[in-house]
């Protein structure tokens, strides 16, 4: 028998300046795996600092979460930006990040896309081949974390880069195994005990009940926690806490020291 | 006879967006040492991906030129700022930049302060203190390009770090070594025959008739082109060439190629 | 005997795209002026709309809240920026917020300043001149809302400005009417009580007990409501109901609908 | 016989802080009407409030030249807003601007849309909608400067706003009176004679040669002077010269002294 081993990702340090949006550190005391922000739609270079530093403490994982230069729209405004700038503007978002990774004595564990810009990665050949090219330039060991299914999964693959399968417990699948659009009703999950009952689905089984009522099977290497929300951290608790009982080892993916 | 080498420096990537400052691509084609703004008060990812690119097939030496993050201010407005934050915001841009420097197979040769941050790192200690952090955190190996004599260079040496010592070859000096201030006229040199004969003297004796006409002792590892006159590429040519006439090897030092 | 008039203000529209840092909507419950952020260091168009079109159907008085262009600093850092730059920086927030308080109906009522550019007019007559530049260059028969006894509202008045004194119900004062610095134990108050206390002694008698125990005379217009603590609301409630009691009329000055 | 009375607009004030793009001191000897950028996609207070300055002693009419908040795409990157977005970034613009034309003595003459922006509004019926509303709301005098023809000018009509016919001597039109796309060749004219002869064509005629060599009608209140060539000056003379010699008159459109 195979012991099952799941992450638990959540995005991290999504404040600026004065200004915060979730509880990171409560969040930080149950996370496997911490999506920074990198300065471009949230964070700055104090919380970057801080959180690289309280992660590495807690041995978690902390990976880049990179988007749109665009503050003011929280990363969640199309730009129509060359796809050379995409590229261009990961790279510094990586470089910046890893700085702090690297003087907390780690090195950054994977690359997620936030907002606006996974979109446009998803939607957008172009778009999915200029984050692929600022992966494989910068480190192409370094793994994406994205939902398998996907154009830009399936990019990063056929570019020969490593990938972390991710699942969401608070989104509806379609038969295809990709999310229902959020103007569906019904297409975001706010029951607990539900949200709970589908991570232990996802770890275990590696399968998922769909919107229509179907299951299928989906890859799962990591369960996103979305942090924005207010429950945030008593969600991420029981999530944690049902998966152990259940014998499933919550562990960071990834983990990767410095040099 | 020791044959004496010199390296010419000059700020580049001062543009944003659709901005310019300086004509980069002729100063790129003289200089050795080019201290590549970093996004804080000038630059943007295209500005220094493109940059790097250019100066790795020119065997030029990038540097990092870290400022206070001001815009609109071009890193000439002090900020006060926490010197935690001056430290952060370094590491911020060391990281930055040295994802371009590695994606054009090199390493970021060295670090220099720009504007208003150079003037409080030389003023204040506290803030010198948290340059030279960010440098030890970052890689203890990189050298700081400073002006020999200021409490900035001299705190960067007591922490053991290496340093580059820059001569001013448009600027006069006290008899203690420093630049005279700005405000005092006669302070900045416009004669190009003067600035050329001021880079022969500090390049082949390291010394440097004063203000006052008094010679004295100064170090001399790289000249300082101002990139922002107008006139800029004229002068770093008519001074690489004397160097060369006069047997002066012009080479950028700190050449690093990434490991 | 005289009804007394009191004015409750607060800072209002300080988040920025997705970030809040106050809870507004209550707030605007409760308050009769609102200091709203234009920009510089808080508030974007969405919200400066939306807070001025809610201000107007509750007839609340809306100013300029104008600081330092730094939105990561949220204006609390001091810049080193031209007099001049202060004057241009002030007539283009009240400029933008204008275009939103004449949409809601109304015209701004007052402006104060936020931050650290406060404690720069206040502390640097240049600076506070080039607040009053400002303010007689835009619209003359604006009133400054400000502590009394500080050097701007002194050279506000000199310059023939208006003044809204304003009081502060959670700060110490000195025996000489100014406050306390915060780095001093004691010096902000938080006991509810006490702060209720102290705004009948304000409102009701232009007195106040300093932090050595004497009673001083100050004028109070306005009493400040520091918005960002967790218990702004519930203080600005019991406040206003002590004073309604107590049969002081709670109500804006400045209001001024536009022509 | 009419005298024709024609206005040349140019694009002034496209810098931010250390930066410029144009030869703004020549234009501003030449044009009649400047389109002052607002701080969204170029410019800042201290530019906007010498240019206004510079305007009035000219006689020059300001209008606002409004865009996507973006000064690193200098407003020539499509950003997916809300229209409400669009309606609240033009009203602070608009707003922002009216401070320093009203301290000119003056009032903001005329909109004109930027880049990214106007394009947006042309091709999409709510953000055409989204920059009326804000003219309608702030302003229902204030004329909208734009090519005829265009959903937007028909937007702009449809709801009672006045507007400017703005004519291009230098880009190629097609048979229905709109602008071949700069993609294709041919379709921006950089002769200085063939330029000159269509500003009189367009200024006494009202009438253009097409692409297709066939004449046409068009509006044209004003002719639009490029302003980021660089022998933008030079052109700019020759037309003005060459319209005054053939007796029309070049004056501002939509003067307004402030009430």
């Amino acid at each position: 028998m195979t012991t099952r081993v799941i992450s638990l990702n959540t995005d991290i340090g999504e404040g600026f300046g004065a200004w915060q949006i979730a509880d990171d550190a409560a969040l930080l005391g149950i996370v496997t795996d911490a999506n920074l922000a990198c300065g471009f739609h949230a964070s700055d270079p104090d919380i970057m600092r801080r959180t690289c530093e309280v992660a590495a403490t807690r041995n978690i994982t902390v990976g880049a979460q990179v988007g749109f230069d665009d503050l003011r729209g929280f990363g969640r405004r199309f730009i129509e930006v060359d796809p050379a700038t995409i590229t261009n503007d990961v790279l510094y978002q990586l470089g910046a990040l890893s700085a702090f990774t690297a003087v907390a004595g780690r090195k950054t564990g994977y690359l997620k896309i936030h907002g606006a810009l996974y979109h446009a990665a998803v939607a957008r050949p172009e778009y999915a081949d200029a984050v692929v090219a600022a992966m494989t330039l910068y480190d192409a060991t370094m793994p994406l974390m994205c939902q398998p299914g996907t154009s830009l999964f399936d990019a990063a693959t056929a570019a020969g880069l490593r990938t972390i399968a991710e699942g969401y417990i608070d989104r509806a699948y379609t038969a295809e195994g990709l999310l229902v659009p959020r103007s569906i009703a019904g297409s975001v999950i706010t029951d607990l005990d539900e949200c709970v009952s589908r991570a232990l689905q996802l770890a275990m089984e590696n399968r998922i009940t769909t919107f229509d009522g179907t299951t299928i099977e989906v890859a799962a290497d990591s369960l996103c926690i979305h942090s924005d929300s207010p429950g945030a951290p008593r969600l991420a608790h029981a999530v944690r806490e049902a998966l152990e009982g259940a014998g499933v080892v919550v562990a960071a993916l990834g983990t990767r020291d410095s040099a």
